[in-house]
């Protein structure tokens, strides 16, 4: 089992950060292996971050994601930029806030910003409504980990928001899955 | 121009962090092509922990540090684990409260612990003291630099701390370094 992850956005929206607590939960919580990484050149100073977690049960031989199993985009030039590399059945999850996806595109859109901003009232919170909607919508780590792992990485008089919007990224992400497979298998 | 770093140490001491740091400081106060990484696996789980920086003056095709030319080691298990990839040439920084060199080794011997606990009276700023030792004895990033990377990743109420710490750090390198240089140019 190899995963390749890859959150992107703007600088700013807290990427890097959500990108090792990814890694944490999956490497450290989970006894997975794990290579994280980011890299900042022309594309990032251009606006455009990017951080790529690739998780293994195995030692990782090559740590570059290229064939993504995950992209998590919360803005349209992050996206443009680094989407090319997911694969076919990739799980796609955008803000729709920021991203706009083609129509009858597969991806998920949650409106990652507005939550951030009005559910939890900070807006620099929108990396960990994304975190949670990974757990809500992917099966790549639990969100009991990612609880876990972001709690060692942020600041303690943040917690309680920064769970909050961890939460409420994984709720509306559980539901909505939830309510697509439902209404697939009621076409059934 | 590329240059391949390495700090290490175990969970706790701020190894990824200081990690992020200086690649910022490289990436985006001095626009140079950076990829920074960790791995967490079964070494990781076993207590030592470390981050690679690759940095280059152009874009950085193959991201694996494998011939360093800086490793900075905060525990001698970080040491034992990670130090083998140093070059004969690199820069070697220890932590002298936990890491043994051999006797005549060339590497660079800071009491980085006792500074952080004892001068600026907090030892998790272990991790900036290594970072200031940095911009001290090697001429790899600014010390301007780390500075305002600093400043970018850790919580306000932490700055004037962690701005101590990363003075101190460079404080000790740079004097010891000018120490050697003008005992060495004496000596010619």
């Amino acid at each position: 089992m190899r995963k390749e992850c890859r959150l992107c956005g703007y600088g700013g929206q807290g990427i890097v950060l959500a990108g090792l607590i990814l890694a944490e939960a999956a490497g450290i919580c989970e006894g997975k292996c794990v290579v994280q990484s980011q890299d900042y050149g022309p594309a990032a100073r251009g606006g455009a971050s990017k951080t790529d977690v690739v998780i293994s049960d195995s030692e990782i031989d090559y740590p570059k994601a290229t064939q993504l199993d995950l992209l998590v985009a919360l803005s349209q030039r992050g996206f443009d930029e680094y989407g090319g590399d997911l694969k076919k059945d990739g799980i796609l999850i955008v803000d729709s806030n920021n991203v706009r996806l083609a129509r009858g595109s597969a991806g998920h859109r949650f409106p990652m910003t507005e939550i951030a901003r009005d559910k939890i009232g900070n807006p620099v919170t929108v990396n960990m409504v994304a975190l949670g909607t990974i757990a809500g919508a992917a099966s790549i780590v639990k969100l009991e980990s990612l609880k876990e792992a972001m709690l060692g990485r942020v600041p303690a008089h943040t917690h309680e928001q920064n769970l909050a919007a961890l939460m409420a990224g994984y709720e509306i992400a559980n539901d909505k899955t939830k309510t697509k497979k439902r209404s697939r298998s009621s076409k059934e």
